[in-house]
């Protein structure tokens, strides 16, 4: 995804707004239509060729369907997989709501139609054979009609392992799993858990500590540049600095996937606005 | 995916020297079997009956399939998307080499043995219906059949909003696309192309700036802690620094994926190889 590609599709802009006032049955299950929730854009007649041209070029199977994905634009978590036919491929173009073709229903249905828990699509992709999906978005909340944050919750390692299988280890990639054990530090600490020392331990109960070793590692990082180190210490030391850095994220219960947000953010604005929100330097 | 499972399975431990040993037909098309690449196991009827419990606790199509995605376990890119049936599962799960069966061959293939750009499985995730699975692993070079690093090059949105569509538009998640545009600043400083003036190519072409930069957002992102600040500015100082310290690592033409790759092996390393191998801290 470039960064250029969130300013897209300005006409076909979903109002979430309108989607509010728009329950399909007002009943206690709060089921919304997300042909209600779009914009109507303006006849755009060029548009609508080039949607269709889009459309002819995927490869649907002898059912009409094409694997679609959807992952999280920030994180990288893939969050579901479901199918898609032409229909539902059309919707999550025009009202960027990932958008599947439910086989057993025979029907389309949006995620988060009935939980509200939308995955808002930033960009979408064809793969080289043109029969994969991908659609590349940010979620409203957790994806799975369990409740977990996405879908794929099993480790199959795990249960070939493990006596004890753990009931929700979520399929992370090597950032997130770091974030996930600090956590499980900080929640022995709440828990007054006698578990082994640990660094980590140390850097969440002293704050002096913590941030001496993030201006220390900083500090590393960038002699790595300034006195020509080879690249194997620039790598290590922001390894370093990157660890640091995250245990004071995990201190103040932040997420790693909002920094991430933030920074998206700043570069999807123009350069003006960028500069007016922060009234200070610019990164772009 | 939690850092434990990487140690896992040690006895069905994959042997690359012995695969490079057994090409399949000698001929110029370089073919490598698994099965012959994958050390025997001692016979551990346990184990199997195990490895038969997930194979048949997955839901199978009417087809015997399930859809198989292999993602990278650094960077969290959706490299590729295939069907697995049992077969394809269990010969991933003993060679943790990302397998396949395809549809239109009718027959298992592991990704990489002809390309030798093998996906080196850490873990297998099942989603919640149990009929997608997720190959979270390593690839050891481009995954695409084109030569591009995933199969998912192509933007729907691109397509439909610009006149010129950038043929190679990886589907990138914030951070990558961020190291994408960093990287093409440093190009464009390459070529000597008069583009519009940028921070980033300030940065790049004055290493004593770009430095003095990361000392000071690392000093401010402490600061926020030390001194009590709301949350939104922490996050907000750490998309500061980690912006910063990106464009080190472009300056120096490193990839961020290389700093996980070295965060993930400090994980997976018993603490004492660890302390052997680093002779410092330990960030465990």
């Amino acid at each position: 995804m470039a960064f250029a590609s969130f300013n897209g599709l300005q006409s076909l802009k979903f109002s979430s707004r309108e989607c509010m006032f728009n329950p399909v049955n007002g009943s206690n299950k709060r089921r919304y239509s997300v042909k209600a929730c779009v914009k109507k854009p303006d006849h755009d007649t060029h548009l609508d060729s080039k949607i269709n041209l889009v459309l002819e070029s995927v490869k649907w199977d002898e059912k009409g369907l094409a694997v679609a994905i959807a992952q999280n634009v920030d994180s990288g978590a893939i969050l579901m997989q479901g199918f898609a036919n032409r229909d539902a491929l059309a919707t999550t173009i025009t009202s960027k709501k990932a958008t599947f073709y439910s086989r057993s229903r025979s029907t389309l249905w949006t995620k988060g139609e009935t939980s509200l828990n939308f995955i808002n699509v930033h960009d979408i992709f064809l793969d080289c054979d043109r029969d994969s999906i991908i659609y590349l978005g940010k979620p409203d909340g957790p994806t799975c009609h369990t409740g977990s944050e996405t879908c794929y919750y099993t480790s199959i390692f795990d249960s070939l392992n493990k006596a004890e299988v753990e009931e929700n280890n979520l399929a992370l990639t090597t950032l997130y799993s770091l974030e996930s054990t600090l956590a499980k530090r900080k929640q022995e600490l709440l828990n007054n858990e006698q578990g082994k020392p640990s660094w980590t331990k140390r850097l969440l109960l002293d704050d002096k500590l913590l941030c001496s070793k993030i201006r220390e590692e900083a500090d590393e990082f960038c002699r790595t540049l300034e006195e020509g180190e080879d690249e194997s210490r620039t790598l290590s030391e922001m390894a370093d600095v990157l660890y640091h850095e995250m245990v004071l994220l995990i201190r103040r219960g932040l997420k790693f996937e909002d920094v991430l947000e933030v920074l998206r953010h700043r570069f999807t604005q123009s350069g003006v606005e960028e500069k007016n929100s922060r009234k200070s330097k610019s990164v772009k």
